[in-house]
């Protein structure tokens, strides 16, 4: 097993500096926090995926058959990216973004992606890594974060749009899963509250949901 | 009628001075914007109430015989304030806040009411009112906008959780307003979803609205 495997694995490993910082500060808060997570020193990849803050734990619950899960298990970090654009959440989701859609950020002489998109980024070293039923849990110690200047403008206010394609998003995933067909009722309403409410954008994000599921 | 119903009847009234910005500058974007609206000069009240921004036109729609549809009429403005505090949500849309939870703003030698609690504000002219069925509709010309430097954090990630209560509180007013079980359904799924995903704040908020609606 190769240094960078004990990272995910051993809470000793000095391999990382510490960091001691409050995360909520970059927008992360508890319970769990809709991130898109970027991974892969040499191939970056993003997925949404929740970071988890419970009884004074950070963690997350990653699919173990996802590439996140592969980059989280061989290289032991990963960066929770806070993201608004609703169509990143629907493309980041279902397909492979562009290598010009992250920057990277140098730490300990490794690249760690970092969307462009985001308002905020934490970067966390993954330790204790273990895996249960399909997914691999891993506690979180952040390591270092920051806020993307160009993209740094006033808190938008709620939007149940926003909110539906997030919704949308989630009972999209777990349909492919399962083919359960309780979840397409749960998908079609979400779209009309996206109709409703939504911007350009999350509609934009809700047909290509749409598309992807080859749904009319 | 007095000088200040004019001004919920007229465009042309030159009783406050114009302003040119962009809103969404202050949080508030298409298509519709879930605020919680502050109104009234002299007793201060507060409601959610969404801001509709649609072709080229920022609208808002007011249950007619609330507090907050008087006020517009009868005094022709408003504030709308970006908030995401779920239990302030939730107590605003069933209770009357406290004084002390308001700020007021000097504008044309009018006291405008902010909650003490917004990230950013935006007060409006409300002009063109008219009735239609049980509500109130006025275009919204913006007169001033602010941050409040204390509520100034980083963004908070999508949280499912206050989501969840935003669209149980929706779900909520309708039930009160209809008596329609439908609407039972949907409240109690966004239970969970809080109880899963919401923070302290979100499962406070919960935890008001089911005793609103004396649910158990």
């Amino acid at each position: 097993m190769s240094e960078l495997n004990n990272l995910c694995g051993s809470k000793e490993s000095k391999f990382f500096f510490k960091a001691d910082f409050d995360i909520s500060e970059y927008g992360i808060l508890p319970e769990i926090c809709e991130t898109i997570v970027s991974t892969g020193f040499e191939t970056p990849n993003a997925a949404p995926i929740g970071i988890i803050q419970k009884n004074g734990t950070t963690f997350v619950r990653i699919f173990k058959g996802s590439q996140t899960g592969e980059n989280v298990f061989k290289e032991g970090v990963l960066v929770a990216n806070v993201v608004y654009d609703p169509l990143l959440l629907v493309r980041a989701t279902f397909s492979k973004l562009e290598l010009s859609e992250f920057d990277f950020l140098k730490l300990d002489g490794r690249n760690f992606p970092v969307l462009k998109a985001a308002l905020s980024w934490v970067a966390f070293r993954c330790v204790g890594c273990k895996t249960t039923g399909r997914a691999l849990l891993a506690e979180l110690l952040p390591l270092q974060a920051g806020f993307r200047a160009e993209n740094r403008k006033a808190t938008p206010g709620p939007n149940r749009g926003f909110n539906a394609v997030l919704e949308a998003t989630v009972h999209a995933t777990r349909y492919q899963l399962t083919g359960d067909e309780k979840y397409v009722g749960w998908i079609r309403h979400y779209e009309e509250l996206v109709r409703k409410c939504g911007g350009e954008k999350e509609k934009e994000a809700i047909n290509l949901l749409y598309n992807v599921l080859d749904f009319e």
